[in-house]
């Protein structure tokens, strides 16, 4: 079967393995295994070829360009061989495979900016091993947003599956302090970014937002919190005025039910588990990352390294191929809108 | 077909019809058309007959004592008639009408206080009329708890749906509050009810219940808020000593998809919409909200007044259906352990 990137006049994606560790190279090989059955666009993946080797028997080839990859990706896996990653032990971090996974993103972000790879999409990695050797960004997003040069709160994650796509204003903070770090500047940000992502990437003409509110029942009209009428009210009728369509603020609860979802491309949410909770209640083996915002295409499988099951041939690819067929997807979509 | 109360030897349940110009009367007369194929136990509604008769046509029958609906439920609703509601006009609310709820609940409460119905199943209100007439509860499960002689603390929410129960520990406050309002002593005083309830009123021998972080990924150890160390795991660890079986503090958003629900009966969250969300996600048509630590069951349609649709015979008693088969199956199992 030939690669439909020949076809559709695309580059390959570019895979970073993640930490070598963690599940990231069983996953990316397991879900070359499905390539014909979920009829994957090639890809090849960034890093250290024992750590393939290491819990998966099947071909790996080196290539050295990622215009190899297309002629490869049907007989075997295209691997672009990083550095020495040092000893490699399934479900045992070490510096030296955090220095790997650094590496490995850091190539394959490159090649995604030069036009090589049509897209990224990153494998997990140890945040607390990437501290360890000087990592200073709080993950793998604002260290790409930075190597795209783009400012790191204008890079935004949204999570996608397939009847539910949701964004978190606020993210990886306390939930003490998320009433005081809404603004109306923050949603009209994180608003704008998810309309033009939506429009350039995932092909939608017209988007249509929904914005929670923070507070139950949305605030019931002040009786419950006033931070819809302080913060969020202000900030969808300043992006109405823009011409974004958004409804809101919605009871967070009843936003989320099948008739519901159908009434929106995407909810804005203004904290982490308003998003994730609903999410992956829903979509937990098959939700995606996408940061929105960037001059790149960058997925990511919806999960972590799971140290505690790798090298155990337990791992399911399953949102690893959903990170790749949407980021192709995405990558089509913007192809043609330029 | 005879009725199961009679082979049960329970008495029939009690329904409060709500607000006489919300949805309550048009989804209770619908339930009882549904009684055959949803093997609907006995009950007969609270209210007043001109509520039902302007939105349905079926037969109604008045009966003066409960025990009477066992011979009438098979050809007509029976009713217990209110005295005069005023002007009835489905989807305009009134102050009359808000008397009439307050008479239609206060009196199925008596009866199932007294034994005369083996359980209440309460249809929706509308706050802000209650309010209107002096009403000082914060809604109808107070009003019920202190009827019942149990302190409102002790009354506890917990919404049920076919694959999934919650229960918030706080429920209608300001997110902002909630950090501050939860406390080892809370989150006790609701599990042991929540354990209790899962016992004596569901028939679970050994209850397993899951408890939620408040912040994501439950805090990371102290990086992201502290609640779960400072407050949860104390309390987790008291109610471990008692002998109750609860894990956590468990991310909220990973603990909601299939696999994770198989694992416990009942989920406790530390806000509404961590409850709600998921609850209503999943089950949206079918949430049930049951009253536990009361000396009676009561159950409710987890939905509102929908004035907004009231008189349309667009009102889906899927909800109402489900209320009226968890309270009898409740009733049932509280009647078995006694």
């Amino acid at each position: 079967m030939p690669s439909s990137n020949i076809a559709d006049g695309l580059p390959p994606l570019a895979l970073a393995l993640g930490d070598p560790a963690g599940v990231g190279p069983e996953i990316a090989a397991k879900a070359w295994d499905r390539r014909v059955e979920e009829r994957l666009p090639a890809f090849f993946v960034v890093g250290d070829i024992r750590s393939i080797e290491a819990v998966w028997a099947g071909p790996v080839v080196r290539i050295s360009e990622p215009a190899e990859a297309l002629g490869v990706f049907d007989r075997a896996l295209p691997l672009i061989q990083l550095e020495d990653a040092g000893e490699i032990i399934p479900g045992q971090p070490n510096v030296a495979g955090a220095r790997c996974s650094l590496d490995s993103l850091e190539l394959a972000v490159g090649l995604a900016r030069s036009g090589a790879a049509c897209g990224l999409v990153t494998g997990p990695v140890s945040k607390a091993q990437l501290y360890s050797i000087g990592f200073a960004h709080p993950g793998q997003t604002e260290f790409v947003a930075e190597r795209c040069g783009i400012a790191r709160e204008n890079a935004v994650m949204m999570l996608a599956g397939p009847t539910l796509r949701t964004v978190p204003v606020t993210t990886h903070v306390r939930l003490r302090d998320v009433p005081d770090i809404i603004s109306p500047e923050l949603i009209i940000s994180r608003a704008r970014t998810t309309e033009r992502g939506l429009s350039r990437d995932f092909g939608i003409e017209r988007p249509r937002l929904a914005m929670a509110g923070l507070n139950p029942h949305a605030g019931e009209s002040g009786a419950l919190g006033r931070e819809e009428i302080d913060i969020v009210i202000p900030a969808l009728e300043r992006l109405r005025e823009e011409g974004i369509q958004i409804e809101g603020p919605l009871a967070a609860d009843t936003m989320f039910h099948p008739r519901a979802r159908a009434r929106y491309d995407a909810a804005l949410c203004l904290y982490h588990d308003q998003a994730l909770i609903p999410l992956k209640t829903l979509h937990f083996d098959e939700g995606v990352n996408i940061t929105l915002g960037l001059p790149i295409i960058r997925t990511s499988p919806d999960h972590g390294t799971a140290f505690n099951i790798a090298g155990r041939n337990q791992a399911d690819p399953g949102a690893t191929v959903a990170a790749i067929q949407l980021a192709y997807r995405c990558a089509g979509n913007r192809a043609r809108s330029q």
